[in-house]
């Protein structure tokens, strides 16, 4: 094994800060493990506290990123969940083991990797053991990077607090990482699904991963399509990906009884909405913050037995992560995936 | 029997359309009873449909009201549900029997009495005998009357759809009817009940209750009492009762996975809130159309097993209903009660 | 339309009294549907009724089976749910809408077709409207008609009370209508699927309609098998349809907070089984009793949206029942459908 | 603080085995805080490892009891969950934090204190700071010991897996500690409480305690007086604490979709039961194995908004331990504590 190692690091908040650099492999210390890591995924969220801060106190250089797959190469005393040579992913809010979260109501849990918590970008990575999860075995590495934000979202969303069942509707808001693996999902599960996008190319290409129907939201009323595509019942599940205003929208949109899944990057948007619709239909309204361990172990099984493999837009070498970026600005169809090792 | 009975009608909306009349005893067909009515309690729903029409295709001529106690005093061809003799209470949306609700996405079920359906004001009533639930025994009249709207939004929120258990913190905004059912049903559930207002008057009034703290929300910021109260934690289940912009301080104020219930009239305002924290406490909001007959029938059982007395501010004779009406707008501590026969 | 039809009825208890005799077409009085009869399914627990009667108060001459499928051909006064031309299938226990069950404890609900209420081997059937529930568009008479029992049971089981996500193991006994009902289901929603059968053949079978795994249990101890197919975690769902004493080997099968879905005729046999596991991996044992007519509508959407067909062994004219119960006896691969019209 | 200690270890099994003797204070290593011992309850479980082993691979010397309360006295390093000074209580199953358990299938998790790990019975104890929650502030150190097992246990049943609300009936066999915790856990959310016992005077105990209902299962089928007081709806959350045959009344007192929890000490009885109310009525059976510590958490909390105050039958003296196990024996009126410090 190589000494050093490179890895992406800033000393202050700005793209232009961003700094490939070479420096030690670090050593696993008790209860830590040593990953090499494999692939990384980038999110929108990367992109914004590469050039935010998001008003978080991130450690000092910061390595950027949160998600990542690759291989323990080795482990430090008193590690028991993994051994040298087992394939794993990170965990985005690691703390979060199981049905309760942690933080409380004036300040709730934002301890994330690539956030409080260091980020991923780098041939190495040094974490407690109980931060990372078995990676799925019906996936390669720069697929089963995708999981910990962006497929978990739509997994905890639908599944974990969705309860989803087949002959339902699910409706996801456009084609980034989110939608897709929704759709995936949703159509693992049995539901009918609908896409919504500005465009007709990336409806057929969600078409060709298994969505129902496709609605050109910059062609018509997506809402009044949606009713006309089930017969005015609605949308049982609605993945609220686009945001504040687009609530309201949902709210038209959602079946009696039914849900919206508030899932967004936190820059400060209000959400609003019709208060009659929501009080005569009764739908949940639940904000999503990706999700915890448990439930990463759940969706690796499903994806598993289920086959589904990650849609990834494009791969960049670890020295592009600039077009990488650049990429994420564009809209991907699906994920970006980082390649290291 | 007398042949003919008093009723408040209205051809036309207006307060000044309110006439009390005297019309021939309706005659229960196949399916249907005819209710004695002992007591009609009000919403301020009930309000609004005189006053404003709320959009709704009324019967004509229309008898406002929806919720009332009473006994079965006949019975047509076919009935199976209740004899003579039984103390029966209407149910607000008579349609809506268990699970699932009807309607659909484009158009919401809102067929209740008092409204799409015929009301009670009047000294007897006929209608289909799956429209009424049994009386709880431990109630009188006046009492019962008043569980078919503001009992049953109450339960319906923290217990049908809120399981609500011993030890969770429960806020309710204010003292109206929905509020201090709220409140009552918390605590006999085991949890700790906080209570907002702008009168301390009230304040006492609702701790003799049973409430465990009041909050002058017209002295302090709500939401940093509810901090300072359960030490950050925040409120498990909120009973979003004020309407539209207050959701942005109930989002504050919810505890990490909690719950918000909106209640509220259907007069066209809005929601809000900021996505931030929705997003990382992921707390469920939940719009409440008061709820179906098998919660009510539930509901009634707890009643008798629990010795909840619902709160009466004031019992008004069948003639006095403008000064009832008036009374509503003046904010009761609880409910407003019609005394009929 | 003829005025005389055909079906199949017995004046007293025996396979030896069904008689196929011509009748008076019946006609459909206030809020009843008169459905043409394409095709009917039989279940294991029709040949009981025929055979013992099941100590159950059946009309007189009693017309045996309870599901079918078929068209609409006159309606009643009073009719809303369906017209003329809809095609339609039966609910078994048709008191039973939504999420309360009727009966009580001394006393459970048995009120079916095909028992206390009369079946449906006849040319036509009338019925209440609210007996019926609208035919799954993607199935024919044949297949549709093998639902509402075998069908909804594993949906029951599976989805409705199991919430059954990807990723899960399930389990089912044999190769019979519940079974690969619950094969189906459980492959839709993206479970890991494994079968036991004492046959090779039927084994093979049932991999072909998707199962992962195949057990044969006059080979292997079954339950070992499933620890060595699930890495010792065991299995998420067990259809335990093999009745009483097999209950002690799911208990040793199933995963921790796993659940055992008990079906089965009701016979008199006891369950029985080790407290030891019960206790220390906690599952949920629920008895399962078909199901209410939402859940049937949820099935049909579900078979729309994922394309299952059900999977019927053998076609017989309804002058064929007596071949049809012989099919039966020897134990089918699926169902067995009677085809009239 | 004294270098030395009391405790009660055994180098072999049987109650004539344990011996009460002096040895050095143990010291907290990382992680790890050691407790000053004030209250230790015993269950009936205790008894049967100490006199049976109960098949555990039991450290040597063991310490029997897995109950206490006291005050935290010394912390390690990397210590945050607690300092010196608080107060805590033991949890049963330390490796069982939240949802999801551990073991699987072939070995369930069966690591709890006074079993597999180290017991209670001394005046100090060390553990890691994890295995311990703190303890309700409206109960002294005697009454929160006995939360661990017997009042969470009934939690568990009737709270965390059984949703009780208020209105529902709830049976409790005897008059037990996990018994009595059943009854006022039951009472405080509202449930109408239902006690067996084969004693008049401990019945007008338990009514005392709040109990609407008693009955003498020695002078009448308790199975019909479940009938005769509930009207016949029969029993909705039934905890079946009596053991294997008892089973089958229980589900003959259920109500239609009831719950029956299953709580026992694991001496390796079967349970039995008629499968034709099982399937016809469909409970939801459920073994109980204590429960996870964000239920002991949650219980806590409930324990000081409720006012439940555990209901110790007897205090025994640490040296009295033979007196206090033959006390056990004779089955006593709720818990049994030792007091120490």
């Amino acid at each position: 094994m190589a000494d050093t190692m490179r890895r992406w690091s800033m000393a202050a908040i700005g793209r232009d800060k961003l700094k490939l650099e070479t420096v030690a492999v670090p050593r696993p210390g008790p209860a830590e493990i040593r990953v090499k890591v494999s692939a990384a995924s980038l999110n929108y969220r990367d992109k914004l506290v590469i050039e935010t801060g998001m008003g978080l106190a991130l450690p000092q250089p910061f390595v950027p990123a949160s998600d990542m797959a690759g291989v323990v190469d080795a482990i430090g005393p008193g590690v028991t969940r993994f051994k040298p040579g087992d394939r794993v992913i990170s965990t985005f809010k690691p703390d979060w083991i199981d049905a309760a979260d942690n933080g409380n109501a004036r300040v709730p849990a934002y301890q994330t990797l690539g956030g409080v918590y260091q980020g991923v970008l780098a041939e190495y990575v040094v974490f407690p053991d109980n931060w990372f999860s078995a990676a799925p075995e019906s996936l390669n590495d720069a697929e089963a990077s995708t999981l910990p934000v962006a497929g978990l979202t739509a997994w905890f969303a639908l599944i974990e607090r969705g309860g989803l069942k087949a002959g339902s509707t699910v409706l996801v808001q456009g084609t980034g990482g989110v939608a897709l693996f929704g759709l995936q999902i949703a159509k693992a599960h049995g539901a009918t699904v609908i896409v919504t996008s500005r465009s007709d190319e990336k409806l057929e290409k969600a078409k060709a991963l298994g969505a129902h129907h496709g609605i050109n939201s910059s062609e018509e009323d997506w809402v009044e399509a949606t009713y006309r595509l089930t017969g005015d019942a609605g949308v049982d599940h609605i993945l609220e990906i686009a945001g504040g205003p687009s609530l309201a929208q949902s709210i038209r949109a959602v079946a009696v009884h039914g849900k919206i899944s508030l899932i967004g990057v936190l820059d400060g948007f209000e959400i609003a909405g019709p208060a009659g619709p929501l009080l005569l239909k009764s739908p949940v309204i639940q904000g999503i913050s990706v999700g915890h361990r448990r439930a990463l172990e759940d969706f690796s099984r499903a994806i598993d037995s289920t086959g589904i493999k990650p849609v990834i837009d494009a791969h960049y070498p670890l020295e592009d992560l600039q077009a990488a970026l650049n990429h994420l600005d564009r809209g991907p169809f699906g994920k970006i995936v980082i390649n290291l090792n």
